[in-house]
Parts: structure tokens; C-alpha cells; sequence
């Protein structure tokens, strides 16, 4: 049992260091525009119910038994951010390996709303994550660059600066090292009117027309002050999540009058942060409902990387003190660590050689666990810090070198983005890849006839399904699952009682 | 004073041919989606009170000194459905004639959404008059196909049949005899998303975020049952009044980053009818807000045309046999009027001759009116019908004769309309136009500098404004409406006591 304990966030009191100190017992807030950790009665910044938010949402949380099955899957390791469950829950992962098995590819998505120029580690982890999927399964990505988002819910952002974000926040994406074969990203306010977004509007139209302002509602808390665009973008997000919005990836022509139903068929995995979860769960009660019915997401959620500052906090782009940036120069890294990172260590050197230190509330160790791969290593280190053999300053400096090693390799790779290069990325085109390098290859070149469903799923005989067999199939799956999450969040509830 | 008094509609109870008949009294009710005349304790349909809705919405009624004005600065004597008010109400049609007096040209702009696949009179008349502004004002006239919107609205229909209907109608309106130089016909679901659509498109993103549930729930009567996408449509209807949505029309690039804020300064006019006045209201109160701000359009309203069946009927493609299609042939047309056009005559013959017969509620005899030009011979008709001595039959003949020949010459002009027509009407393109021919006509060729705002508005000294002066003009004008409106809905209410 080399396996390290999952860094566990903070459980003392932060009202010392909070940018925003608060009063009071306040239940904690996670929805894709606020995140807020609870407090108790004195005002203190807890942290982060992260079982509590599963239970309350009714997802499953990663365990070893599905780890172990991911492995035998696709034959590699799991990321050390999936064994220390940085990414801790999850929807239907089980499905997408089930179709992996079978059918050999799936649909990646994940995203980003640009609210700053520069993004930090905080951003930087997911996409890096996102990476190590694409290379585990080798299947084609979509990455969304949700500027009308960041326009439409922050306050004094014009729809100009958020363009300008977004290509920033591109190229940064880039330099994380995704495959231009097979990766698309794309800036909504540019994508969806440059003459290819036809299928992916006409997907938002129809899933406008299936969700009502009380469902929005009930899922996100906007009401009567809420701007009618922030009101109807959770419809962009979600059809996002459909194969059908890229024909082009797949080599179908994206001006065809009809949208292509055996793409709607092509399941869809999408890493993220747990905030962004209502979205999904609105996507995911209605996909089965379109003209051209799509299977339910599957979704890897992810924690919020922890500030600087140590529990309950999320790294934000608002304070440059909270995170590390990936424009920060060595000393910045240096010096951010050294002032700003939450210590678990004892006040003096002697204290700290004869009480120990606390990794489990050490921002640096914590930095350290986001990048070390050897588990073996980390318990070492972790084990050296309570016994107090491992210094408060040894552990920062570890901690500065690694992340100042990080965002080096992260600014080289930046350098070498040119406008070709960016270009080529956000360019909507045929994507490649190989997928389940033990199922066989099925190209996906043919248009589907007027009307007719052609889903890429098969029924038992190996004809493809009908319009109506793949609805009713569907159907039942919708059921099933509908079933499985019930007893899972009753079970989730009796285990907490 | 040869003018006749406008075609009034019936007075009497319409019960018997009402197609849904209703029960008890009700107050009429106009909306863009739901026009329902009043109904009386005894469920009598009843007119339309035009007044009372120009009251209640605080419109100008049009009068024979704006319409005397009107003569004057355009040398055109206004069109019979002026002079007879069919066009009734407007909104500042006064400041449009001061721009063309001093600017020489402004945006007009009408629409429709297309509910089914064939046209009758009751669309070719808004049509015919617009064609007719355009042939007086001789100015860029875009007409926008709100397929989405009645996918969004109308319950049954996909969005590829509402896509089959815009095109079908899109011919219809082709075959009206516009100028396809000074024209530019769009299909929202094609337009938007086919690479001309960005600056549209991101005027509707910032209208969406200027406008919240809350207003559209005032203006429009939403709820929480309304979908998403109904509910923040109203933006799409409402930036297709600015010039900045089609920088192509004038020459401009509509790939550049920014859009232009000398189109943004442009007035637009839109005639349509009353019941799409809503809309406009949101679209007044707000585009001054706008990053580049518009001027209020102006508006031409008209009143609905008059189904078959007589008053407080709405011609409508839902009953076949309430209007006359475009797509009828001679026979159905003789049939239809011969049939189900409500009467004013009397019961035989003889009474007729000796009690005459009421024009007012003669529905071949407001037909007659939309089409007849001679005020003096229409005068006469009534006349001779009030008198007995021009008899039901007569009327009736009369009146199928002319929408015989009515229809005759549209499928004519259908039937020339080719595939390439087609395509041009809806290539997005410069337009070519001419104007005021008393003013110096004034390119607007070069862009505009980024964040500058060069509006075409000029100031005092001959210079254009600076952004500051155009938003300090706007208000005061904005100010300067507000108090008129006030004043005149104030008058209106005065005058009804």
C-alpha cells in the first residue's frame, strides 16, 4: 500500500488569511458561477464537503474497483490525480469504457469561460488532465471557449475583451501539448457564425425548445433579474456535448441541410470542475428528448484546486496571490510560495523538529501531490514532515523548484505557439485518431439519408438500430440509470446516517 | 373631399361564423404570438378598437398633416392604405422624414415568420407597402424570415419544416416585385450561421445582456413554462433594426473584429403590424444602451386585414377558408368570396334594393378597398350600395374579379422566380441605392477606427460626433420622446373621456 492519502484540505480555521472574511454559519455554494466554501458560526472558512456535494448531486464517487477496471480498459496506469482523486466523482464512466470495449471511440469535451488573459495552475490541471485522457484513448477532443459565457454572467466585461481573452487562453491551452490531429478548439463567439457553427445552432435551437425558465430555474437559481442570454446559454454548453454540433471532425459536411443522426448517437466523455456538474445534469435529463437523441454524457468531476491561501479556497483569477500563474517569472513563483502558501509546519524550527508538521494542511506539500508521480516518494516526504526530519523551508523549496520547473516547460511550450499553430487548432476541420487500438475501425463518412436515424449503435442482429429501436434503447437506458443513481444517492444517504 | 372613411370593420354579432365560438365578455387581446379580438357578455366577437390599443401602447395615430408632410418631402402622395389608414399608427415617423430630408437615407426593415408554406393577402399587403416605401424612399431594405422564432412558438412544427417554409415564402415575397439591388432577404437559421452573421450575432449577445426575465415577462407576458429560447428571441428581432448587423450591405467587412458604429447611428424604419409593436417597445427603450448605441427606430403599424369571415377576424393560414391564398386558383377564389365573405347586403334582392346595403361590414367591399386606387370610384361604390342600386351579387364580382386578377399577376411574377433570383435576393452582398435625390449622398465605405465611434450623425460644426456627444444626443432625444409620448398618451386618454 505505497498509495498516499488524497491531500485532504485544511480543517483549521483561515479568517487570518480570506481575502473576504465572512460571518457566520453559512452552508457552502457551488454552482458553475459561485464558489463558495461553508463556515461555521464564528465566520471560519471551512472546507469543502466534497461527499456532501456528490451525495447532494447524487454522482458516484471514483472508487478502486473502477480504477481497476479503467486500467485493464485501456492498459494504463491511472493518473495519479485519478488514484489521489483530484478527480474524485464521476457520471456513467462505466458506460464510456463500456463503449470503448465496443465500439472503440467516444466523443472527448471539456472547456473553459475566459475571465482573465493568463490562466493558472488551477486552470492549467484540468486541460492537463484532459491531455492524458486524449492520449490513454485516443479519441477526438472538443474544447469549448465559452466567451459569450464569461460576457453574459461576469459584470463589466465587454463581449470585445472576452474575444481577446479567449485567444490568450487558446494559445495557452495549446502549449499544454494536445494532439492538432485530433483536437479542436474553438471560440464560441467566432466557431458558431464563421460559417461552420450551422449544425451546432440548430442543436441549440432544438434544446431551447425542450427546456423551460423553471427548469433553468430550479437548476442554476437565476431569476427575474437574470439576463434572458445567461437565462438560454445553458443550452450552448449542453449541445456542445453532441457529435452532431462537429460534423466536419468526422469528415461530414457541415452545410447539409440535415444534421446527422449517427453522430447524435456517439457518446460524449467530459472532464471537469464539479461546479459546472447542473449543467450536465440538465443536458443529460434531456438529450434523450431531441429530434435527434443523444446517450447521456458521462462526466469525470474534478475538486477545485486549492489556493495558496490553503482550505476552502479556489484559485482565482481575481487575486494574483491566490495561485501560481503560468506567466509568473521563477522569483514570483518564489516568492508566492514562500509569503503565501498555507504552512502545515510549527512556528519555529525547533517546534517543528519536536511536534512535527501537518501535510495534510501544507499548501506546498498539497502543490507538490498536484505533480509528483511517485507515490512512494510523496509518502516519504509526507511522512518525513510529521516526523519533523522534513523542515517547513525544505518542503517549500521542493515545492518552488517543482513549480517553477512546471511553468518553465509550460512558457517554452507557450513560445513555440505561433499563428500557424494557433491557427490550425481553431481551425474546424477532419479530425484523426485510432481509438480502441483492439476494436475495429468503423469511418464515419457517410451522410445519413433525409429522416432517418442511422445510429453508429447496433442492434443485436448487427444491423444498425431504427429511429424508433434507438429511442426505445435509450429509453430503457434512461430508465436504468435513472434506477442506478436512485439507490446509489439512497445508499449514499443510509452510509452517512 | 373625395377620401372615403376607412373600411371600418363590423359592428354586428359575428357568432355564428366564428370559428371557435366564445363564451362571456373578454378584452381583446394583441401580442406578437396571440391576437384575439373582444368579446361581449353574450361571447359576440367584436371589433378591433385600433384606438384603444394605440392608447394603451401610447402610439401616434397618422393624421393628415403628417401625412400632408409626407407628400412634401417625398413628392409621392401617401398610398391609399395611408390615406385609408390601414396603416394607422406609427412611432416617430416624423424624425425618419427629418433624416431623410437631412441625411437622404435610413435602414427599413420588415419581416415574417413563416408558419406555413403558402401566403395569403393578409402578408402580401404589409409587403406590397414596404414595397412601396422602398420604390418612394428609394433606400436598403432588409427582410428578415423569423423561422427560428416560430419554431420556438409554435407547438408541432421542426425546425426543417419551418426552414422549408421560410424558403417557399421567401419566393412569395421575392415574386411582390422588390428591388433585389437595394434588398437583402435572410433566413435566420441560414443567415446567422452561414459567415455573414457575426456582427448580427454579437449585437444579440449584447442586447441579451442588456435585457432581463423580468422585462420580457412585462413586455410579453412570459413564464415560467415559456422555453428558454422563446424567452430570449425578442433580442434576435430586435438588432435586425440596426445597420451594424449587415456591415456587407454597406460595403463593409463582416469579418472585422469590431463592428461600426456609423451603421449603429443609422435610423431604421419598420412597418408592420400592430400587434408586433411589443418587440419594437423593448427595442426603443434599450438600444440607446447598447456599447454602440442606435437611435429609437420608427415605426409604421398597421391594422390586421380583415378575414372572410368579417370583424374581429384575423386572416389566418390555420382555416383555409378565412383568407384568400396566394396559391389559390381563379375558381376557389369566385368559391371562397362567393361563400364565406360576410355580407353587408341585405337578405333578397328586393330588400336590398329598398333598405341598400352597409359597406362598413362588406367584407368584398373592404377587399375591394385594399385594392381599388380611385378614392372617387370607391366613394361611388359605397355609395351605390348604400342606395340599393349595386346589389351583393355585383360587389361580389367585383370584388373576385380583382383578387382574381390580383392573384394572377403574383403567380405570374412566382412562377419567375428561378433558383438564381433566389440565391441572389439572399446572398449576402452590398446593396445599391440611391436615396433622398435632394441630398448629396454619403458613402460609408471606411471603417470605423477600433473603439471610435464615427457616428454618421454629424454635429453643429460639421464634424461627427465623438461617442460622448452621440450618447449625450441620444439621451436628449431619448428624454425629449419620452416627454412627447407622455404627452400624447396623456391627450389620448383626455380625448377618450
Amino acid at each position: 500500500m505505497t498509495e498516499p492519502e488524497p491531500p485532504a484540505v485544511a480543517k483549521l480555521s483561515l479568517a487570518e488569511t480570506a481575502t473576504e472574511p465572512v460571518k457566520g454559519k453559512k452552508e457552502q455554494e457551488i454552482n458553475p458561477w459561485d464558489v463558495q466554501a461553508a463556515t461555521d458560526e464564528q465566520g471560519n472558512v471551512l472546507e469543502f464537503d466534497y461527499h456532501a456535494i456528490s451525495q447532494k448531486w447524487a454522482t458516484k464517487l471514483i472508487d478502486d474497483e473502477l480504477l481497476a477496471r479503467f486500467e485493464r480498459v485501456t492498459g494504463h496506469k491511472p493518473h495519479r490525480w485519478l488514484r489521489r482523486r483530484l478527480f474524485f466523482s464521476h457520471r456513467d464512466l462505466e458506460q464510456i469504457l463500456d463503449t470503448y470495449e465496443k465500439e472503440g471511440t467516444f466523443l472527448l469535451y471539456t472547456g473553459r469561460g475566459p475571465s482573465s488573459d493568463s490562466m493558472h495552475i488551477g486552470h492549467t490541471i484540468p486541460f492537463e488532465f484532459t491531455k492524458w485522457l486524449q492520449d490513454v484513448f485516443d479519441v477526438p477532443l472538443v474544447i469549448m471557449l465559452t466567451d459569450d459565457e464569461k460576457f453574459l454572467f461576469k459584470k463589466g466585461l465587454t463581449l470585445k475583451q472576452v474575444r481577446a481573452f479567449a485567444r490568450q487562453n487558446a494559445r495557452d491551452i495549446i502549449a499544454i501539448g494536445f494532439d492538432p490531429k485530433k483536437t479542436f478548439i474553438y471560440i464560441d463567439s467566432d466557431f458558431f457564425y464563421d460559417g461552420y457553427g450551422k449544425h451546432f445552432m440548430h442543436n441549440v435551437r432544438e434544446f431551447e425548445h425542450l427546456i423551460t425558465n423553471n427548469q433553468v430555474r430550479g437548476a442554476f437559481g437565476f431569476d427575474g433579474s437574470t439576463n434572458v442570454g445567461s437565462n438560454s446559454f445553458p443550452a450552448v454548453q449542453c449541445v456542445a456535448a453532441f457529435a452532431s454540433s462537429y460534423p466536419f471532425i468526422f469528415g461530414l459536411d457541415h452545410k447539409a441541410e440535415d444534421r446527422y443522426a449517427k453522430l447524435a448517437a456517439i457518446p460524449c466523455l467530459i472532464p471537469c470542475a464539479i461546479d459546472q456538474d447542473p449543467y450536465f445534469r440538465i443536458l443529460r435529463e434531456n438529450c434523450s428528448r431531441m429530434p435527434l437523441p443523444s446517450p447521456k454524457p458521462a462526466l469525470i468531476h474534478s475538486k477545485f484546486l486549492t489556493a495558496l491561501q490553503g482550505a476552502g479556497g479556489k484559485m482565482s483569477a481575481s487575486d494574483p496571490n491566490s495561485a501560481i500563474y503560468m506567466s509568473d517569472t521563477p522569483n514570483q513563483i518564489k516568492k508566492k510560495i514562500n509569503s503565501h502558501a498555507f504552512s502545515g509546519g510549527q512556528e519555529t524550527k525547533e517546534l517543528h523538529e519536536e511536534l512535527g508538521g501537518n501535510p495534510d494542511i501544507d499548501v506546498p506539500y498539497q502543490y507538490i501531490a498536484y505533480f509528483e508521480d511517485d507515490d512512494e516518494r510523496l509518502v516519504q516526504l509526507a511522512e518525513g514532515y510529521r516526523k519533523g526530519t522534513v523542515l517547513t523551508g525544505e518542503m517549500k523549496k521542493q515545492c518552488v523548484e517543482m513549480m517553477q520547473a512546471y511553468v518553465k516547460r509550460f512558457q517554452e511550450a507557450r513560445a513555440k505557439v505561433t499563428d500557424e499553430i494557433y491557427e490550425e487548432f481553431l481551425r474546424p476541420r477532419k479530425l484523426e485518431w485510432a481509438g480502441n487500438p483492439k476494436v475495429e475501425r468503423k469511418e464515419v463518412t457517410e451522410p445519413a439519408k433525409e429522416g432517418a436515424a442511422e445510429g453508429a449503435k447496433m442492434g443485436e442482429d448487427g444491423k444498425p438500430l431504427t429511429k424508433n429501436q434507438l429511442k426505445k434503447l435509450l429509453k430503457e437506458q434512461e430508465t436504468e440509470r435513472k434506477k442506478q443513481e436512485k439507490a446509489a444517492a439512497k445508499a449514499a444517504k443510509e452510509a452517512a446516517q
